[in-house]
């Protein structure tokens, strides 16, 4: 008799990391036209969505990471009203960005159409309706190209993609050119986010690319990070923009400006923790310190 | 992007063994009243029958076992007109012993309804069709009870159970008192035959246990193997008789039985086969030799 | 030919998770008196303590756990003169103290003499001489019949103990009984501190039990996160005092306590990373205080 | 606490299997000038040899491999002078073979001379001094290269190498075109013999190619199988010659064989269990000889 769970999901963060996630149920495997999709529900973590077998959300947990990734910028801006999501196919970044009373649109990019039918469907507890917001516009199209192409300007935008590995999807969607096509659409006050991937002390890479790569083309960087138990990792963020962004509002100030803004109560966020976020451990300030001088 | 797929089960054949098997579907999961039940799709083993995480059967395979485990007491027996199967709640073993013509009565006894019922749902290869086969007389109860109980006698009978694990619904179903009972049923020319879980060089426990059990019982035993790669391991099994099933017949007596006997083609065995499977390695004759020798 | 690499160290945190690490080479692996103990190279993590299964300490983010476990309640002691460590037989725990010019006195008790002298022995990046210090006293000992028959009393408390698992060395020194025993041997203006664990929002029930525990023995508790990325979780603690703990000093008045008071630089801590560590997630807080109230 | 053991060797032999075996101690682990080396002690198999992740040998059953691998076409030959291995660094194929009284030379071409001084090293169960026999010529060579100069004709020709996988070392001796420098270094009575890898009813691609590519050179071909619990699979053989191989001597006159020539005595064979070997089950009799009509 098997002491452990019969069915798992695998995955390898690092080529020298597994991890496994028992499942109790496959709701959905497919290939995709871009990517493999699996959608398994876990009993340790809820309903789980994973993309070339790296989990990006569970049901338990995403608010550890979309909170950050769309409150934090949101919060810093202060009003915004347009939002651009480039990715977010489960529809949980829009929701965030919805809650706000000033948004008026929230256009979202995914180029993959397969995956964000397959979240509407199965992943309610995730979009909550945000597809439905007459707010949203959701185009199915590379996010390059519409950054290339689009003529509006955004207050916010989001990079919500899967990680830039070798071949998938998202590979040219990190680094400086690409940024320089995000700061096009992003309104001169505006503020861009994008995650970084995971970060620890023999994991920097990841983070200090986006770091130098907004570096070179915004004047502000702002990073962060957010522990997600079902990534079992520390997240990176980095926020960047034209706007001296590192003036972070008081812990009370950001309190007023989520009471009086946010639809809804946050789970993870306030004000406190919003600066807790902006905290990183002294090892990786010093590594981003670093690197901004050698530049 | 991960090398590997993504989805697994896992079983843990020791406590010093892992095999991993990707799955492309969980067909059933579900936990019965005796046991963890799973019904999974395979890439490598088509669909698989698992028990407490341990494998039971797959469609690419299960005829490396299930040929041997009926086929070859029956040839033995030679004219097995009544069968009696304890466990086997796939029917794939029901389906081998009802492809003789001399058979006129198939009792299955399983414990587990839930399996039987799943498996004439989901697994139709197995059994094809062996439940809805007149002969055929399906008994959803625990084989101890009717072994107690049970008034006929059969020519050849069949412990197609899972393996003796602690607590297991199988576990009080091997060794010389469960024997005692099965003899009492067993006409006096019949043959009783068991599979003994894997053997190895360093694995010849299980069936040592057995051969003792049966030697304590019937005065004739015969061992022989057959591997199945997706138990990814070699099966022992014992077959045992008050008459002297040791005689084997030629290889081309088997094959005279086997044509006149048995309806369709067997896929592993003829009658070079059966006795190359009745051949065990000398490492092994060795061993059950030996403790006969020390009774 | 494999993509992944060939050894590996597997750790299963929780029932429904499994760790893989990729190992370079095994230093030492033995059964001591009290548990399993393995000393690895892992390329990901450098060198690896794994008790029972469990990975303690590795040297590459050892710092993350750590300063935080001793750093923190030293600070919010201010002036400690005397340390009791639980457990801490890597040495690393006793360094943090030993950091301190007021500290007179360091006694580290742990029950397994073979885990402190592999340490000793294969992780001096770990202990850096704290076991020569004079002031250390290493005991070792069972850390509950210590508190039992201790005599003198200590500014500074810490547990530095393996998890409470069923029949491990630790599992009776959790909870209100052990809590105190370990209030008699702590200063009246002492701080206590314990790690509770992994923190997730489906795994809060170790920092909850720690929470009451504590809060039943203690006026003053302090709750604080921090991520170890070789656990792949977020590590839970929690102080407790008499005094009131809950004022904390502000973040330039630890990073003056930290000036003048200890040797080197800290790689993680300095006041402002300190407070954002001492801000749990909404989440968190949430379920300590709705505990606190129903009690 | 880990229910399972914390230390493991992993093996993916197809892209969707993986094999998990329970470690004590790596003896060694290094990447030589061609391939990964890892040299494990196990509690299941004993000390096991790992190339470039994949198992070769392990001491607790390697003689289920090595004595069908060379006793086989040595015996089928009868009286062999001189055997040729091409790999085999072990040393347990020339020990097989230095075990015939007619045998007056043996040379052994293998690439890696690190994993030929490793085994040398720390596995003397394997070649038990094979290497220091007289009769024993070793060669650090590309197998390739040895036979395109060879001068000698030799009796026996085996070839124990890795498995053909992309960028191995061993990817160029499979196939027609090498079988034909084979042929022109046997002599012409002489029995060439290679593994083909695992075999099953879904994994017959490595036996077909094999037979295929014999089968347009020599003019006889017999397969043969032998199951090996430590690679946890069926290995298939190929032997092959321009003498009629397939009047196979009875198992009676095999012993005789055996008796008058191999000193010491065999773990696993007898004349019965070499004809057991020899008879192939019919799925994959019927697959071969599908495949010799269709040619």
């Amino acid at each position: 008799m098997n002491m452990y769970p019969s069915t798992w999901l695998w995955e390898f963060p690092t080529p020298n990391e597994a991890i496994g996630r028992a499942v109790d149920q496959i709701i959905l495997k497919k290939r995709t036209r871009f990517q493999e999709l699996v959608l398994a529900d876990t009993p340790q973590y809820g309903r789980m969505l994973v993309l070339d077998g790296l989990c990006q959300s569970s049901t338990s947990d995403e608010f550890l990471y979309h909170e950050p990734l769309v409150q934090l910028p949101m919060i810093i801006h202060g009003a915004p009203r347009s939002v651009l999501i480039l990715g977010g196919g489960e529809g949980a970044t829009a929701r965030e960005a919805l809650r706000w009373r000033t948004v008026e649109k929230v256009v979202m990019v995914d180029i993959d159409g397969e995956v964000v039918d397959a979240c509407k469907k199965y992943m309610p507890e995730l979009h909550q309706g945000a597809f439905d917001d007459p707010r949203t516009e959701l185009i199915i199209d590379d996010a390059l190209r519409y950054v290339r192409r689009a003529k509006t300007k955004f207050d916010v935008i989001v990079s919500d993609l899967t990680d830039p590995s070798e071949g998938g999807p998202a590979s040219k969607l990190y680094g400086a050119s690409f940024y320089r096509l995000v700061k096009r659409v992003l309104a001169p006050d505006g503020v861009f986010v994008t995650h970084t991937g995971l970060v620890a002390p023999t994991v920097t890479e990841g983070m200090r690319k986006v770091w130098a790569g907004l570096g070179s083309v915004f004047k502000y960087r702002l990073p962060y990070t957010s522990y997600v138990p079902s990534f079992l990792c520390m997240m990176g963020f980095v926020m960047a923009s034209e706007r001296n962004i590192t003036a972070v509002p008081s812990a009370d100030a950001m309190d007023k400006i989520i009471k009086t803004n946010i639809n809804g109560s946050l789970r993870m966020l306030d004000g406190a923790v919003a600066h807790a976020l902006l905290t990183v451990p002294c090892y990786l300030r010093d590594i981003l310190h670093a690197s901004s001088k050698h530049k």
